[in-house]
């Protein structure tokens, strides 16, 4: 380990690759596989390319993290954040504020769900998610119900990696080997529409697998302070999608039993469904709505959480009473990520941009039936520009993979050699690309996976 | 509360402050007081000054919540960000790198701690604080001691406040409403210089206050994962201050228990005590060193976790062992952000930097010695380019003012017409200016803390 592994050193020029193995630990990544293959060392991005030091580009599909919308180096986001600049970078929002975020928060509540009035600015998803949890808690304590301190969350839910926001994470990957510190909150079976226990289709059904949702929060209404889901899309447990009507139900059994709706946009939210929100397209009414991601297109990191006046009146009060919300990032409401966020809203709200989503959206689901015939096929499902094939290896008893075989990651290792960026969930081959691709950069991307797939299943 | 506070109406151009009133949570702000007393609407910043609409001008004498190091506007900055942009803004970082990040990483590396070799990129302190927790509770799992699942901290810590950093916070207003739901951890009576139980002097004791932190070591040494501590000054309890030896102390003590130790320099690291690090000119070696707030002087939200190679390679392994560290925050060693920081650490370790700060430090405590004179002075302390005085309702006794009073809001108010922008903590008048205040600069924030102070508390 002192020295660096074979494939860096014949390498020309990668002094660079060097020094990352030497100082850098990367995120969500076991180290040891850079020994055989380093990470790309990228210099620039333009548009939905990635490009590295030799010129060699690699399709963005995923979005840098599913964050990306409007492609690297956006010329009107590039001059928002210069003009911004000019001005100033930072300044702290306590006892402050600036206009980037005033307008910021204005919009926000303009285009989310109507009774969402309150915007609280953080870093990254986690936090947004954190911020929902614990002003759901005050809340409760401040409303005389001081017993409502658990979360209920889906099975394969993903809301973030602090220790709060994993402790409503239903998937044992991410929680597992945290277990024993994290609170205790409650997993709820929930839908799965590719092995559907009832045999039924998302199109036509009426999520009859809501029914443990609805059985746990009748029992514990009295101890549960909020729910908390990924609208639609379960994207870390591998883009699982089920369908809106299962929301509804969750929004009036919570209703019912006088429980908090937490929707956790930060994935799907800003265009990736094909609607600028899931809940705002679904006329659906979230106490708290948790953004982060898309907010800056890419850029920089920023967060809100959204809620109603009813939650923030809570809180409202004179200071001695103490009821204050007492939670302070130091970089809450970044100015420069403002300036990118507001650009990046101001795209996304231009008449007609979701408009032209459409024959994207449609053309995805085209290009992907090549992927739909592969024998490995388990399923391929799509909800707006977000898109996902589960390999299977057996396609009627849908038997997975065994882990140890690592088919995902040499997936991914035979897109690179396409040039297509690639980093599939285990074993589900999934796409979120930046909503500006175009309709032969989606039959690229679709040809590349394909071809990928093959390779690498072939003769198993 | 639909209709904005008078405070507002009756001035004009103040249509942006009435949209704040309506869409903005502020952080750790009960927005109650703005009906009396409105955000500032700061539209620009330069040097150590932040200006208003009107072009009144505020001395930013705590650095925008402690991140801004080399004032804002900063040519050198402001020209990294610029040309990091027109390259990208950002790329994900699993699977793939770039040199914004692998120079900050080495430059990190090079200036710390020498057994810190490792870094581990995220988004603010909070994040850098749960990235230690979370590698340490992993590191004892994968080494065979699984039970070791508790943190030491001390009594008036500050660590963020994300649940699990919430979790090692000794200090009840940031903790007490969700203690329900916190991971139990324990809390040790820390240093308290200023009522040292002892009678001594932080100047020429031996830490005689560490016993309690001994005690608890060695009857805990099975179940405890590591010790997390804010070096020689906590912040967030009112920059109280303790004097080296103590760290010395528990060094040696978690080496002697075999328990990590977590330095969080997110507040005091990058020059603010008038050392680069406080673990580094101390000759200490945490296993953990957080880091965030200055590290891109206050422009962009990062933060880092450095770890040795001890940790890193408990988790170095072929990928099917499962022992990687699963954390991935989108933006990760953000590369404009990482461009803000590489200019920071150049800016700091230009030959003769930090020696410049000296005559700064000293007028300081020169500066301050009208506020030691106070009648209400508790204390003056300093800890390099960080002061603070504790006000009390009687020196002898050292009798607090009551919380009702809210003594510190009234002078962060007188403070604002004398055009210095003061943020009490409590009782404790506090400055953290940039670095790069001038000589006269402090003479101004001295003289106008003295009068806030005097104005506020005479007749009392």
């Amino acid at each position: 380990m002192a020295n660096p592994p074979q494939a860096f050193v014949t390498r020309k020029q990668d002094e660079d690759r060097v020094r990352d193995f030497h100082h850098i630990w990367h995120p969500c990544t076991q180290m040891k596989d850079y020994e055989e293959v380093p990470p790309l060392l990228i210099d620039r991005a333009e548009g939905i390319y990635l490009y590295d030091r030799e010129g060699r580009r690699y399709m963005d599909v995923i979005s840098s993290w599913w964050v990306n919308l409007f492609g690297h180096n956006h010329p009107r986001i590039n001059r928002a954040i210069r003009e911004q600049l000019d001005k100033m970078a930072h300044v702290m929002f306590a006892g402050v504020t600036h206009q980037p975020a005033i307008d910021l928060a204005q919009t926000l509540v303009k285009v989310s769900p109507p009774k969402l009035t309150k915007v609280f600015f953080s870093d990254n998803g986690s936090t947004s998610v954190e911020v929902a949890l614990k002003m759901s808690l005050q809340y409760w304590l401040q409303t005389g119900k001081p017993q409502k301190t658990k979360f209920i969350y889906l099975k394969g839910g993903y809301h973030g990696e602090t220790l709060g926001a994993l402790s409503v994470c239903g998937i044992g990957l991410f929680r597992d080997k945290f277990e024993k510190v994290l609170m205790h909150n409650i997993e709820v079976e929930g839908p799965d529409c590719l092995r559907c226990p009832f045999g039924l289709e998302r199109e036509s059904c009426h999520a009859e697998c809501f029914e443990p949702m609805a059985q746990t929060l009748e029992k514990n209404r009295e101890s549960v302070a909020g729910v908390i889901v990924e609208p639609l899309v379960q994207g870390a447990a591998g883009m699982k999608m089920y369908p809106p009507v299962y929301l509804k139900k969750l929004e009036e059994a919570c209703q019912a039993t006088g429980v908090h709706v937490i929707y956790d946009e930060v994935a799907v939210g800003f265009g990736r469904t094909g609607s600028l929100f899931v809940s705002e397209h679904h006329g659906l009414n979230p106490t708290f709505l948790c953004l982060s991601k898309g907010i800056t297109s890419g850029y920089l990191p920023l967060a809100a959480t959204l809620t109603t006046d009813d939650i923030y009146q809570a809180f409202y009060d004179d200071y001695v009473s103490f009821k204050l919300f007492i939670r302070s990032h130091s970089y809450s409401a970044n100015p420069l990520a403002c300036a990118a966020a507001n650009a990046t809203l101001g795209l996304l709200i231009e008449p007609g941009f979701m408009d032209r989503l459409e024959p994207k959206i449609k053309m995805i689901g085209r290009e992907g039936e090549c992927l739909r015939d592969l024998p490995w096929c388990g399923e391929f499902r799509q909800t707006g520009m977000i898109a996902a094939v589960e390999l299977v290896k057996d396609r009627d008893t849908l038997e997975a993979f065994p882990i140890e075989q690592r088919v995902g990651y040499q997936i991914f290792l035979e897109g690179l050699k396409r040039e297509v960026y690639l980093r599939p969930l285990g074993n589900v081959v999934y796409f979120i690309p930046p909503l500006v691709i175009e309709p032969d950069q989606i039959a690229t991307m679709m040809t590349a996976a394909h071809e990928s797939i093959t390779t690498v299943l072939k003769g198993t």
